[in-house]
């Protein structure tokens, strides 16, 4: 399978929805719904609403049914970075290269831009897919995704993460960080997939539980590129978690420590994805991508 | 009508549902939970909530049912407070007579507390009411919710506030601001009530329009106050407006024509509110109370 070329077109397709649902820039208020364009088409992968389509295909179900809802997916990330990117939270003034959101516009309009795309995403979440087969599916949808979402989850990680910054080293506390920080809204969109596809309960779980690991991976991957990362390759600064005392698997466990946790979480997502998809499919080659982004 | 001690009633039946639907102050992560139990507790009037339960009743409904789904409104309603008032928007220290949630906790969990209580409504009226017969009606009152409050909505109106604030009279503009900073959420929450009751399009369109008359009401009301209220019957400082600036009905178009339109809006609502629910209901008892707020 050539991935980059899969990868690239899912992209194709994520990105065309998001510019079908996102309001036009020059419709009132223009200001922000630029705000909101610049960040979401801000160069990101799209790893969410690509997951999402992955596993409703290997669900059973037709990934060009769910391309809007998953790229909700896309706008309630969007709405996360531009928040923790705020001076009160993590104080980025760059993002993939580019002058973040409240640099570029202003600190309110970034505020303001990040509340109308979460707000957008449960709009796009109750409209689609459209149609009555898939009432009770885009409920479950919304319910997934909010929660995930939330005080609970990926809003909960950010709190803990804020709170553990400087703080002693402290294994279970950075655990949860990544499950609920960056694990939730990833396993959400494995789930939300599967649910708009119609799958049976187990494979539902299954999928989720998938999508909890890879969250996981994805989340060591990102700690250890922060340590061994380029500003070239990484679109921002490295060592800033470490110089911000950020809570990371190698500051936690050390490098090696790290690397060999993700070589054991690559190697049960490929079998994991084996008894889900079969061999060789392409949620196996995404975890293998996602897990070896730091070589 | 006892019109007092029902609204004391219906807010004691919407206050115990906030209590059920957010997460205990003990639950993980604590100050985030702290945080958002602070701002939604703060004493608020319950207005949009109760709106729902009444226009539920009105259009043949069982308000009990639907009480989850209406509190879900003031989580928004609190949303959005807590990011007006922070200091890159309105910078406010006090609301309702306490500290706001970023002076009382920090800039950080203000942003976050909002995010939460935002994302959290949408779980709850993915949920509630529960059960088969409502899930086409959850998914309607998500899409009209996310609409109300989002870039097109509330949050367009606050980002025109803001644009607007020290720039010359624009009657046009004024309206626009208000339809959709307070209109939109203030309508949505009739027509949520209306939708969950399974009104026919007639009466919920008559809902409808009654909802966006009194979100103008509301607004106009709450811009006399600014100018003839006092601290102690506002609960925060009076004239804060007109000096920030800000587009107001009396700065556009003097005191008593704003109570002009006022009067005329009163009259429109109470018989419009006649004609949905027979006469001396208590929809018409509602209007009549927000428009005569400032006597």
């Amino acid at each position: 399978m050539d991935l980059s070329a899969l990868l690239a077109a899912e992209r194709a397709s994520v990105d065309a929805a998001l510019d079908r649902l996102l309001p036009r820039a020059d419709i009132w208020p223009v200001r922000l719904h630029e705000a909101m364009r610049y960040a979401v088409f801000g160069g990101g992968k799209r790893l969410r609403p690509i997951l999402a389509r992955l596993a409703c295909r290997a669900a059973g179900g037709n990934a060009e049914q769910i391309t809007e809802a998953a790229a909700a997916l896309e706008l309630i990330h969007t709405y996360s970075l531009i928040h923790d990117d705020l001076p009160a939270l993590d104080d980025d003034s760059l993002r993939r290269g580019r002058a973040t959101v409240h640099v570029a516009f202003d600190e309110a309009l970034a505020i303001l831009a990040g509340d109308a795309l979460l707000t957008e995403a449960f709009a796009v979440l109750a409209r689609f897919p459209a149609g009555d087969t898939f009432a009770s599916r885009r409920i479950e949808a919304c319910s997934i995704v909010a929660v995930a979402a939330g005080s609970r989850g990926m809003v909960g990680g950010q709190v803990e993460d804020l709170e553990a910054t400087g703080t002693a080293v402290d294994p279970a506390r950075l655990e949860r960080i990544h499950r609920a920080k960056t694990g939730a809204l990833l396993a959400a969109s494995v789930e939300l997939g599967a649910v708009l596809a119609g799958a049976s309960p187990a494979r539902r779980e299954a999928l989720a539980a998938f999508g909890r690991d890879l969250g996981l991976a994805f989340q060591i991957s990102d700690d250890i590129l922060d340590v061994t990362g380029t500003a070239a390759t990484l679109g921002k600064s490295p060592g800033k978690d470490a110089a911000a005392g950020k809570l990371t698997y190698p500051a936690v466990w050390g490098l090696d420590a790290a690397r060999e946790t993700l070589d054991h979480l690559r190697a049960r997502l490929i079998a994991d994805a084996a008894a889900i998809e079969g061999p060789e499919g392409t949620l196996a080659a995404v975890a293998e991508y996602i897990s070896r982004r730091d070589r």
